[in-house]
Formats: structure tokens, sequence, C-alpha cells
């Protein structure tokens, strides 16, 4: 089969391959779509960041060259021996996330956590095996192709949730990009009243409004941008999401935000900020983050996205072929903001 | 009467003043105990802080000079004309938070709040007016000695609740001065089954103990901070709190907390830190904070420590005059590590 194999940094190589049979608790999945997520694209240009090189994975065992691919959907292909609640023929959407599974759910990726196509071999290839506690099955009726959208929409229903956002708030969302796209969506479904989205990129807003934002503030047009957020939500937001990753979007999230509301860290940061606790004590804002999702959290974003409560279709921008990986995928999503999700179609791989 | 006024920074007289006869909302007080505050210091030491010095105060109108003292108990010894809820003779605690009431009570000092012995005349004085709402009625047979000690206990109550501790839960404190030592209490009295306390000073750990704190840490005798607590709390504290207000207590509360636990910043804090979010997104702490105290504190804080659930008895170190409030009262704090609380006996001043 083919997969696009990650060797090393601007080194991935669309290439034959050989899949071993499935372990006994495995199935083999034959890949429908598969989307391209922002970690894949910093594993190309300057990895390795997850992705295991010097030795082993401790919880996969995976280590480069590695098939990426941690976004995608496909029928069940082949049983492990050790199988016997799914069947050849069924529809899933895979959960990557492999974790000691010690810890209750809603700690358990605390506790450590490796990936699936990035830490071991993934779906940008015609198939995968994936261990039968990753799998989530889908409706025969439900579109594969939104089903590859399942896994970036769980890390915004996680978002959300630790938000502890309740039905009827006020949302914030500082960037615009897919997972910003995703919030705000997800935000949409829980009820949130007003969603203001606030990203330098006007193409960006515009996705935004179709994601469900009510408002949208380009720092760009505005003298200030927490005056701009407080003239729709004089009181604050109740809740808000930073999702720049920078200084200044920190210190407005925290501005922006109602006294016991929520702020919460979605972005990864690559560097260290400036931070005065006080920014905390002066205004009751709560600050707290997420990361990945918990499978409780899974299970409710297949079960959202495919009874069509969270809207995931605008998200998808382009659908490309698997050899065209490099050209279409990332070098498209580092120049093209008008780019937020790119499936890659693997229903033609063999 | 005489009253301790604070004219400038290192300019605190103690001297002969009148007192204005209480408004119709308010009642004269006559102060039996009034306990010298961390920021009572700092407004002597590098004030003003808070003491409104250039403009009237805009939720009380007073301006400096200003008699200091915002935590005291005393006697009611006159009435205002619309004061119907207290008779002469009643015994009180005083709550010093003047706010502007408009939001509810859990938000409320996030809108703006001064108090009663900083930004208007307070309690280190024979007699101090108070207005009728800032009062809390008191047992007789209650110790007024004791009751000086109730203001400080609220922030200590408060801070327990912003951390969402539960009975049963165990927690690690960062700074065992008078803060940390009446959170040490206050954690004991809700049920905390581990107490883990850190201070450099020896003489602090020993009060700690006598507070309620089950486990003390010298940094200064370990190699490892974050090991010595994780010893003793292997998975971390359900809850920590960061009362010394440095970069590495900081740090160390962060990674001493277990996955959704709660930090509560009570410090302070004087200058920015170095903080880089994945701190929080890496370990899943939700990192919040405290300031004063809502009124339903302060009455359960009341009802708390008239009970004698939490036992304050150990904070008070020291009896002065408030003749010598500079040199047995400042000068002593500044020096002294074994000093916690200082009270003034006032009950013999006219």
């Amino acid at each position: 089969m083919k997969a696009a194999i990650w060797h090393g940094k601007k080194d991935v190589r669309v290439e034959e391959t050989d899949l071993p049979e499935p372990k006994e608790n495995e199935v083999r999945v034959k890949v429908a779509y598969a989307g391209i997520c922002g970690s894949d694209l910093h594993e190309y240009l300057e990895g390795p960041v997850f992705i295991p090189t010097e030795f082993p994975d401790p919880l996969t065992g995976g280590q480069a060259p590695i098939a990426m691919g941690h976004e995608f959907s496909g029928q069940i292909d082949q049983l492990g021996a050790n199988v016997h609640d799914f069947q050849i023929g069924d529809h899933v959407s895979v959960n990557p996330t492999i974790t000691k599974g010690v810890l209750p759910d809603n700690v358990d990726v605390y506790d450590g956590y490796s990936f699936i196509g990035l830490s071991t071999d993934g779906g940008f290839a015609g198939y995968v095996n994936v261990p039968v506690e990753n799998l989530y099955p889908l409706p025969k009726d439900f579109s594969l192709k939104l089903a590859a959208v399942i896994e970036p929409t769980a890390v915004a229903v996680q978002a959300i949730k630790e938000a502890h956002l309740t039905f009827g708030q006020t949302v914030v969302i500082f960037g615009a990009g897919p997972i910003g796209a995703m919030v705000t969506a997800a935000a949409k479904a829980a009820g949130a009243t007003k969603i203001v989205v606030v990203d330098l990129s006007t193409i960006r807003l515009q996705k935004a409004l179709k994601m469900g934002a009510t408002d949208i503030i380009n720092p760009s047009e505005v003298s200030d941008v927490v005056a701009a957020v407080r003239q729709i939500l004089p009181e604050g937001a109740d809740t808000s999401f930073e999702i720049a990753g920078v200084q200044a979007t920190f210190d407005q999230a925290i501005k922006t935000t109602k006294a016991r509301g929520y702020m919460v860290v979605v972005s990864i940061y690559a560097h260290a900020i400036q931070f005065n606790p006080m920014a905390l004590t002066n205004s009751g804002v709560n600050l707290t983050s997420t990361i990945a999702y918990s499978r409780q959290t899974f299970q409710q974003t297949v079960n959202l996205v495919t009874s069509g409560q969270i809207n995931v279709a605008p998200i998808i921008t382009s659908e490309i072929k698997l050899d065209d990986i490099i050209t279409d995928g990332f070098d498209v999503l580092t120049t093209d903001q008008s780019q937020a999700k790119i499936l890659i179609n693997l229903t033609q791989e063999k």
C-alpha cells in the first residue's frame, strides 16, 4: 500500500510500504478520508516535535520512519483474532490517542499520551491497524468525509467542557484557525448566544461567521481589541478561548472575561510569556487549559457530529490525493489562509 | 480619642483626634482589639499602596491622613438615627470591605473595593464609625480578642472556597506567614486530611504545625521541593495555595497539584513572572486566585470562629498598646519571624 511517511524534517515521502497483520486486539481499517492537522504541518516544517526518532515511543513502541495521519475515518477491512464487537465493513471513526489507561478518563491524558499517526503508523495510508478500544462505530449513512473531521472537533468539544460553558452564555475566541473555527461551531452547538471571534485574517473571520460566530473583530481595524469586545459584551464574556498562542491574545483573553468566568488556553505555546498573577486576582478570572479529549468526549463528539448538531462541513476547504500531500497539502496550508481543513481522499488507495 | 494615623511612608503618628458623630446608617464602635495586617505594614514601610493621598477615595470619600486598622472587634457605643437592628453594648466584628454593592455578592469585590482603615478611618483608635451593613453580631460570651482575628480568617476561608476544596482532600501551602497559617487552620477545619506546608522559616513551620499542618517542608533542607511534596502526596495535592508571591513557589505550586486540582494565588505579586501556559496544559491544573471575601464568607467565618471550628488562638503572638504600634508593632513584624498576628489592645483607650 501507499503511505505518507515522515522520515525527517521536510522529508515526508509517499511510498509503498507493507502493513503487518493486525494483532489480536486490533482491526485493519481501510482509510476513507484523513485530515491534515496543524501538528502534522509542524512535524513536516520543524519536526520532530512528537514523533519519536531516537528511541521507541514508550506507549506505542513506534519510531520514525512513521506513516503520519491521526484524523481519519474508514471501514473495517480485517479483524484481529480477539475482536468480536466489530464486523468487516463497519464504518468507524478512530480516536488516535494512546494512553496508559490507568487513571480515570477525565485525567488519563495528563498521565502521558501518544498518537496513532505521530508515534505509530497512522492514516495517511491505504490501510492502518487500530486497537479495538480506539474505534468508534459510525452510522453507515453518515458521510465518511465529514467523519474525518470528528477528531479535531473532539478537541473543540473538550475545550468547551473545560470552559464550563453553559447554555445561553457568551464566548470570545482569540484565533480563527481550524481549531478556532471548530471551537466556534462547538460553542454554537452548546447554545452560546454570543460568539465573538478575533483574528487578523479577514478570510478566517469570514469562515468563523460560517461556523456560527455572531460577531467578528479584526485587531488591525480597531484601536483597542479589549474595548471592541466589551462594546459587544459590556460585562465581558462568560468564557474565553486563547487559540493564538501569543502574549497579546493571552492578556486580551483575561481582560475580556467576566469575574468567575473561565479562560481556556487551547494554544500550544512555544515560549514562556510575561504574566502577573494579579491579572487573575484583580479580575476574578479562572485560568484553565485543554489538551486532546477524554474517551467520553470523543464518543459525545461522534454523536454531535453524526447527528448534525455540530455543523462541521464548512471547515473542509479542499480534498486532495495522497500523492499530492506535499504540494497540495503542507505547502498550501503554509501559504493560503483561506484553507482550514484539507482532507486526503484515500478511498481509491489500495 | 487616640488613633494611629497614617500621614505618609514611615510616618504613622499616634495622636489625639476627634471622631465625628455617626451618620444615620452608622454606629460608633468602641474598639476592643485590632490586628496589624501585612498590608498595614506595607503602607507604613512603602506606602501609599491602597491609601488615597491625592484624591478622595471614590467609594468612601476618605483621604490621608487616615486612621489605620481594618481587623478589629468591639462594642457598639452609639447608634445612628436610622439604626434599629443593633443595640448599644452589642459585640461586633467588622467587615471592613466597602464595595459598590451593585453586583451579586460572589463577584462584588471585582467591581472595585475600598477598606475601612485604609481608605477611611479605621480601628487603630479608641472609636470608629462603621456602616451598619459592615457589622456582624457576635455572641457576648465570645472573646473580643479572638474576634479581632475574624477578618484575616475570612481571607483564608475565601481562599479555601476558591480552591473548591472538599472534605477529605489534600492541600499544599507555599508560605507560612500569617495568611498561610490561617489557610492551614481553615483547611483543617474544612476537613483536609493532608496539609503540607512549605516555608523557609523553621519558626513559621512550627506555627503551621500548631495551626493544623500534617507535614512541613523547609526548602533549605531538601534538594527538590516538588519531589519532597510528592513523597508525601505521590499523586500531587488536590489543591495548592501560593502565598509566597515569587517565581519559584508559583512554579512549585503548579507542579505539586493534581490534574484537575486547583491552585489558588493568594499572594499579592509586586512583579510579573515568567509563565509558559503549557505548565497548565501539560498538568491539567486549574489556576485561580482569591481576594478579600464575599459577605457570605465573612458571616460563615464569624460562625466558624465563634463556634471554635477554626482554631485561631495560636495565630496571636503578641498584644501591645496603641502608643507602641511603631516599636512593638511594625518594627517587630519587620524583624521577628516568630511573630504572626500582633493585636493592639484598645479596651483601655478613651
